[in-house]
């Protein structure tokens, strides 16, 4: 499988460096961003290293859709956000900051006000976990 | 197929409205979005018409993100961007605004300071052909 050793979520999907795992099939993982814009902010991706969107191939774009489509549906039931938007970036004017591709699960907050790029910000374990629960519970 | 004879994006893929057509197969449309965010704004859909990313069926979100993905490395090698998004909004927290599962491949400038609710205005019809002739070369 094509991997990067220097890559903090291959380094997540081969388990050196723990995450909130809510989904994982053949091809793909979806984890709690540690980093959410708000609660219940969750990144898809492909297991194997791809950089963007521009690189990963027909057949795991796909994939990663489907399961981001799986994480919305179980976030939109345990969370009842306001919306969700499904995010992608490549490049620095949209502020890409790994660069494996990764589709954002972003539940919205009525007038959230976020930017696309909205600036990444530690956000509190505790709740990170609360929000994890709440969606595994709807996965099954 | 899934139609809704009130929906914009069913009357663009059965031709009633018109588009600048960038690519269509048997499952997935490509036109210029003509309230562009930034130039070379693209919009990537289904042609059944499914309301938002909890109802559109698996096989139909992998389809269209491949079609936005190909999209995607046109309008990069096309415009040079300083990045891209790929952007899909549900709900009213979303801005969701046409209710008919949509991808936005929305080309990025630097400090363009874009909000995820960016705010739909009409763009100059000459800049957005202008920008859908550059894409539609690439695509071959």
């Amino acid at each position: 499988m094509r991997t990067d050793p220097d890559c903090i979520f291959c380094k997540i999907v081969s388990g050196d460096i723990p995450c909130f795992k809510l989904f994982e099939d053949s091809h793909t993982l979806a984890f709690m961003d540690i980093n959410p814009a708000n609660p219940g902010h969750v990144l898809a991706v492909p297991k194997e290293h791809w950089e963007d969107v521009y690189a990963i191939p027909d057949s795991l774009i796909a994939a990663t859709a489907q399961t981001a489509k799986r994480i919305a549906e179980a976030a939109n039931k345990a969370l009842h956000p306001d919306g969700i938007n499904l995010v992608q970036a490549n490049g620095p004017g949209a502020a890409q900051s790994v660069f494996h591709f990764h589709l954002h699960v972003l539940p919205r907050v009525k007038d959230d006000a976020l930017k696309l790029n909205w600036g990444p910000k530690p956000g509190d374990i505790g709740d990170i976990e609360a929000s994890f629960e709440k969606i595994k519970a709807q996965l099954g």
